[in-house]
């Protein structure tokens, strides 16, 4: 790998990659070799005749008709060097071979509109921004597994095919299955309350959840990856958030230590281990900061809109110097029937969001156990018991308190990096006009 | 948390858990108590009046009333006391509340049939063996994913739905898709080598796939969880089969230091490590040996069929002493399209299926990424290069020499605890004729 070079002595060495950039001058060739670790400088000398004209000898013809973005193996003399910009290293060439030889014209440029980068998404990630998204994707979610791991969760891999809707009927994708029908799932909510029914005391999951939500902002998809956790024997929602903080501050330690700098090269961001405890206010509260701040929430509900979190992710910047903030107390009105309320006050429930820079990342609740509170929740918000029976019956056995939370994962990176859509940070995005590549 | 308790002296402690069972004597009540952790005894003496009767008081009388799997707290005097079969502890109750009561009729009984049990499953999952099962998935999965970050491997998850199919047309689950029609993903193979033209080296996937399998076998499920490899710049599939191994020995490294004693005292199942290298044997080979131990395979194709590899599977336990094997080269006419011929021989693959215990687990391969020989294998298993367009498209802009596998989840845990079914050892199952719960 062309990130192990800059240890090696001067010498012979072999390297594989693709080709970046060629410059291809009278008296030298340059090329720049990109893998999945770095980049380096290859250099191949014209030979000159007699006379001190170029000769046409190899490698020289196959670098003058080298396509950017063809794959090559290359031999050559690895020599140290302070005054080559690119990491202090050159490869003088002695042999290349072309592995896979690109078709010259390349469908995208560096200005091409997102859309058409996704049409090409395998070059688009090429680029070394673009490789290092997923390279902190991978950090940031082993940081969360090992935590779990180390705090004795049990993994899930809850089935995505349910014979109904997991959340509300609308949003809803319907799969032909043999003679019947099926629905992709639009969140393991059930499965992994049926855990705790189970005896499995804490759960997690990252995994697919669908919805079919027609609409085409910078924070939906129709398919994203959920990352997702429940546990036992909580006294509130409470226990919930500090799960959820110390599970961010693990992810967030990982990627500022393995990616911290990376990051502030190319996206210009110093990523912020958050401290803890997150600032907490109640969503009745927020409304009236906001408010103070002379933005009015037009919503005929009591929920929160898109402007008025990023205006209590300002006051909490500014006040708290925080990125994040739990939005407690949700009412009753515009939660599901599942969650919680407190005992002294049946408007609001044991629920919070998580905002982070702006941005809703995630709901968690303590769920409500008892089957008969629960099933006239159900019903107050008219939904027929007898749909969701097997639902039911994972209270009527026995099951401790619990709570948990559902989080977007591409939305962690977006806020993470400052990127404008979670287009930017998902692998292949799924949107109700894209299913393609 | 139950398992901490043999640990601390003797004194006041509150534990919550379920109801395993009730005995309720004359003089004194019984009661084991079950969390993920493990159960410990629970005892009650019954108070007596001066004439000798026993006294109605609490906790007796809510323990006299207590159904199997009701969720409670107790709290209470833990006593060493090496007379006491559970564990050498129990705790003498000074009050109990009950969190969930659960309803005395509890529809399934450890002779339950499997499919009542699936029925059931969050009651059934209670059972220590089941609970085990899924301890042992989240520590093999962890040790994997703990191999791939330390390689440098990039976690992806790939989209489900898609606008075609990855394999082949048969056995693919239409979905509904605002004005067209998307297809589940029956693997991650098309997305994951992707990744290598985009340049990523070295990735890694655990995720659902899926199969419209009508089928109704012990090793087929239409929704299963698949562990993917794909990796560049490999000279052959032995690069990969070299990998597998390496990720297996991880695996069942962890598995039995973390829960070889409690699968033996649970299944009666002996974890081995495997050591390395695993045999190889190729397919043609192995049709041979396995004729020669009297078994001629029953198929008009190349292929072996189920009982041909349990046989090559004996032949190689009682050979080598152990318990996987490589079969190689399997013909080009049962393999698809996208697997590597080698050069000198047109007829077989750069492929493998890796056999465990009698089962196979995983197929891998070396890919074809000649664009130009690509298209030809594609043309000759009869596909239509334009159907296959935007797949077609990785290799046209340059791409590595590349491999990799995938393996069913379920099927290593099956085989490795000597189970019957799949069903067993999925936390939901998804058959033809099975949604729910």
């Amino acid at each position: 790998m062309i990130k192990n070079l800059a240890a090696l002595s001067n010498g012979t060495v072999t390297v594989s990659g693709w080709v970046d950039t060629v410059r291809d001058q009278k008296k030298v060739q340059f090329v720049v070799l990109r893998d999945e670790s770095g980049a380096v400088q290859l250099v191949n000398p014209r030979t000159t005749d007699a006379d001190g004209a170029v000769v046409a000898d190899e490698p020289a013809t196959t670098i003058s008709a080298l396509a950017q973005g063809s794959f090559i193996t290359v031999t050559g003399e690895l020599k140290h060097d302070e005054r080559v910009k690119l990491g202090g290293i050159e490869i003088k060439l002695a042999s290349l071979t072309v592995v896979t030889a690109a078709i010259p014209e390349t469908p995208i440029a560096a200005d091409s509109s997102l859309d058409k980068r996704l049409d090409w998404r395998f070059l688009d990630l090429r680029q070394p921004k673009q490789n290092l998204i997923f390279r902190i994707q991978t950090t940031f979610e082993h940081a969360l597994r090992t935590y779990w791991i180390e705090h004795d969760f049990i993994e899930l891999h809850t089935p995505k095919l349910m014979a109904s809707a997991s959340e509300s009927r609308a949003e809803l994708f319907e799969v032909d299955y043999f003679d019947t029908k099926a629905y992709l799932a639009q969140s393991p909510q059930f499965f992994k309350q049926m855990a705790q029914s189970a005896g499995f005391g804490k759960v997690f999951e990252v995994g697919p959840a669908f919805r079919a939500d027609p609409s085409f902002t910078s924070r939906h998809a129709t398919e994203f990856t959920s990352v997702d956790a429940e546990i036992s024997w909580i006294d509130s929602h409470e226990d919930v958030m500090q799960l959820h903080e110390e599970l961010l501050v693990a992810g967030f330690t990982a990627v500022k230590a393995k990616h911290g700098e990376e990051v502030l090269a190319l996206f210009g961001v110093e990523v912020t281990v958050p401290t803890q405890p997150f600032p907490r206010i109640p969503l009745a509260e927020a409304k009236e900061i906001v408010k103070s701040r002379g933005y009015e929430v037009p919503r005929d509900d009591d929920d929160m809109d898109p402007e008025g979190e990023r205006q209590i992710a300002a006051y909490v910047l500014e006040t708290y110097g925080h990125e994040f903030v739990f939005l407690t107390d949700y009412a009753a009105s515009i939660r599901p029937f599942y969650h919680m309320r407190p005992e002294n006050d049946q408007t609001i429930t044991n629920s919070y969001d998580l905002i982070f820079n702006g941005t809703e990342i995630s709901t968690g609740a303590q769920r409500e156990h008892r089957i008969d509170v629960l099933t006239a929740q159900a019903i107050e918000k008219g939904l027929d018991p007898e749909e969701l029976g097997g639902y039911l019956d994972f209270f009527r056995y026995g099951v401790p308190a619990h709570g948990g939370f559902g989080m977007g994962l591409a939305r962690v990176l977006m806020l993470m990096l400052h990127q404008a859509s979670i287009r930017e940070v998902t692998y292949l995005f799924r949107g109700p006009t894209r299913l393609e590549p």
